[in-house]
């Protein structure tokens, strides 16, 4: 049996790993743009602070450990075609080699996202070349950090302030430049948190010397001899570097132009077994549409958690599995400077949409019990059904010695299991002075909750 | 209606505040037996440490705020008889006043534990006068607190190496004593982790120049003009402190002379209401026995936490609600030193004698990514039953940096909602480098657990 696997990122080397553990006898092959297989793409930002100074380190696996077990890798060749009815792809190698073509019984697509290219003008004619950055690839890292030392960058300005955005500021900044972020809605990471909880962030970018402009449309980018500049609504800002980091959109063309049904913003559509409407052709990760817990309808959830675990599904049910994607909850968590920032499940707006009572309320509690030295406050935001109680989701906000990723967890947790806001009350959780309270964090935000809610 | 609570603790506190929130109409009055009120007892070790230098700030609440929520509080009273027949209690305050009924219409019972007196020749006769101590109240704090600075004692023996033990042992570190700790068992932590984890614990203790002897049994406890002598196993060991912390019983005379139901290990028995087995008298907390999620009879479960829940259940019921205590799944964390040692729901043997098909697995996965600064491993042991794939218990040993307490707690959470260990791979739990991976640590502790029971 041939699977080849489209793609060299979560999804597609976690389904090459797990078809290779299911079933040895199984030729998996991996044809990559790249040669950076398996490269943890969230850890660039780290990279380009330099708080990992060896790019090598983000690989999760070497390619030697990839080879090891047996998964055959096709690096520098870009995938042009997919033939479903011959059960073939057409493979063109970087350095200008031929075409070749390639037999599948099983072929797994993991593709990913490319990121958005807003409607800016200036923006389509300058490149890395220029000093103007995107930020997906470890080719676009390389050219990234020739820019920063190469011309001794200064100054950068950052279009964007989702979580990406916000994690290359604090990365620029700790390497020492000056930086500003750009952000076209009027609050900071927008996708992720409600903006009373994103005023929280924005205040640290600042007390970190990152200026923020909310509510900043960027109109053009150019540049003078001496620098880009880049205006945003009527104000002009320069740089030595410009990074546009706006979000992603699902690279899909491959399977679009073989016929496969698309989904949700463009995303290939795919069932639970993470199969196309294409025979025998599975997709996973950045560029598919992803099964909310929450959800009636699939939604474009780009994770590397997501694609990590859509992959494994892909490459169990290619290998013969009957495996299904359980879903997702939209969980994230970004660090910024001094802060940790995490939410899951729905907010207000999308639970409304949804059909749910949504109510949400904000509570405020110290991360531990407030007389051991170091307690700061944890600022939460839990959405719930009016109707029936149940939790839909929360928003956190505190220092990063606050256990904010893992309290968002244990939401996420009780999300899973359909509880109830009134269950977190009564929930077991640990309790050490220095750690928590007697009720923790999130069971004192549960009570804000029931109590707002009358249920109390 | 008149509630007297007996106890001015968590659950004596939670009753009182929950019956005044719901019923303002109700008149209640706590008697308790000192005058601190709503201490954080847990709190103890950190006043003793210097690390929260004023012992008011270990109060939850002060007793100004408590008397503003309309709560009467009959203080330094100790309550020798309940005549439930009469409905009333015998009060008799600490200064030789004279003995004073109480009339009632309910009661809440929330003694707590009193220390174990160990079978240990000489310990009967020596007493904090003689640098010999127990701790469990404020009367004990200032006592011991009394003994370090009069007597300025430099050496210290500690006698158990459960949780508080441990946390005594860093604060007299902390403070610049030489500390030695005794244990009668073979590991430190025996009622917490299995050995493999609590040897983790018991090398950190080392490492902060804490000398450790387990299997260590006390024979008798002496001095000499000099010092202490504590003879264990054959050894002697001076100190200045002698600290006697080998557990808890709970104090259930009170209601057992009244003619109380006991359970096990002598505690009280009540329902889910907390109703003891006499009529209108409710009991709560550290005296009383707990239902466990995972077990089908009480077990004793001395802890803060479920002081807490347990006391807001009584409080509600006894002012005419129908609240249920949920259960309780034995979760505890302690932080030793630069370590932090957390478990939750049943170890291998608990769960063997539970009926259960116990499987426990050892794992190893690190608090974030590899590459990421700082990263460092958590230990972990779950425990699942073979036949169902359930999730029974963990056991998680990390950094103070490695989030293992909400780590726990999201264990704890899933243990709650019944879930099979299986299904924490498919959990969508939140993921940035600085703070995880994209399969957390407990996630990787599952895929061992299941690829040791054959079902991965």
């Amino acid at each position: 049996m041939r699977l080849v696997i489209v793609g060299g990122s979560d999804a597609g080397i976690s389904a090459a790993l797990r078809a290779r553990e299911l079933s040895p006898d199984i030729e998996v092959s991996v044809v990559l743009a790249d040669r950076y297989p398996n490269f943890s793409i969230c850890g660039i930002p780290y990279h380009v602070s330099g708080e990992v100074p060896d790019w090598r380190a983000l690989a999760h696996r070497s390619t030697a450990d990839l080879a090891a077990t047996g998964i055959r890798l096709i690096t520098d060749t870009t995938v042009t075609a997919i033939d479903p009815a011959g059960r073939r792809i057409t493979a063109t190698p970087r350095d200008a080699g031929p075409a070749t073509h390639l037999g599948y019984n099983r072929l797994i697509v993991g593709t990913g996202a490319v990121p958005q290219q807003p409607p800016i003008a200036g923006l389509d004619s300058l490149g890395p070349a220029d000093g103007v950055h995107v930020l997906h690839t470890m080719g676009d890292t390389f050219a990234l950090t020739d820019t920063l030392t190469a011309r001794a960058a200064e100054t950068a300005v950052i279009i964007g302030a989702g979580y990406i955005g916000l994690e290359m500021a604090e990365a620029l900044t700790h390497r020492g430049l000056s930086v500003t972020v750009l952000e076209r809605l009027d609050q900071v990471l927008p996708r992720t948190l409600d903006p009373e909880l994103a005023d929280l962030v924005a205040v640290e970018l600042r007390r970190n010397g990152v200026r923020v402009h909310c509510g900043a449309a960027v109109d053009s980018v150019g540049h003078d001899p001496d620098s880009l500049t880049v205006t945003a609504s009527g104000a002009r800002h320069r740089a030595d570097l410009v990074l546009v980091v706006t979000g992603v959109q699902p690279d899909t063309g491959l399977l679009a132009a073989a016929g496969a049904r698309l989904g949700i913003a463009g995303s290939i559509a795919v069932d639970e077994a993470m199969r196309t409407t294409l025979p025998d052709i599975y997709a996973a990760g950045d560029c598919v549409h992803t099964h909310h817990r929450l959800l009636p309808e699939p939604a474009y959830l780009p994770l590397g958690t997501t694609a990590h675990k859509q992959g494994r599904v892909a490459g169990e049910n290619a290998a013969g599995g009957r495996a299904r994607f359980a879903g997702s909850l939209g969980t994230q968590v970004v660090r910024v400077f001094g802060l940790v920032a995490a939410a899951t499940g729905l907010r207000d707006t999308d639970a409304t949409a949804a059909g749910f009572e949504a109510l949400t309320v904000a509570a405020v509690a110290d991360d531990r019990k407030a007389y051991y030295p170091g307690a700061s406050p944890i600022h939460m935001r839990l959405t719930g059904d009016r109707d029936s109680g149940r939790l839909l989701g929360a928003q956190l906000v505190g220092r990063i010695d606050a256990h904010v990723a893992k309290r968002i967890d244990i939401l996420a947790t009780a999300i899973t299991y359909r509880a109830a806001v009134a269950d977190l009350d009564t929930l077991d959780l640990s309790y050490t002075p220095p750690l928590g309270s007697p009720y923790d964090a999130v069971q004192q935000a549960a009570q804000a909750w029931m109590t707002a809610a009358g249920r109390r």
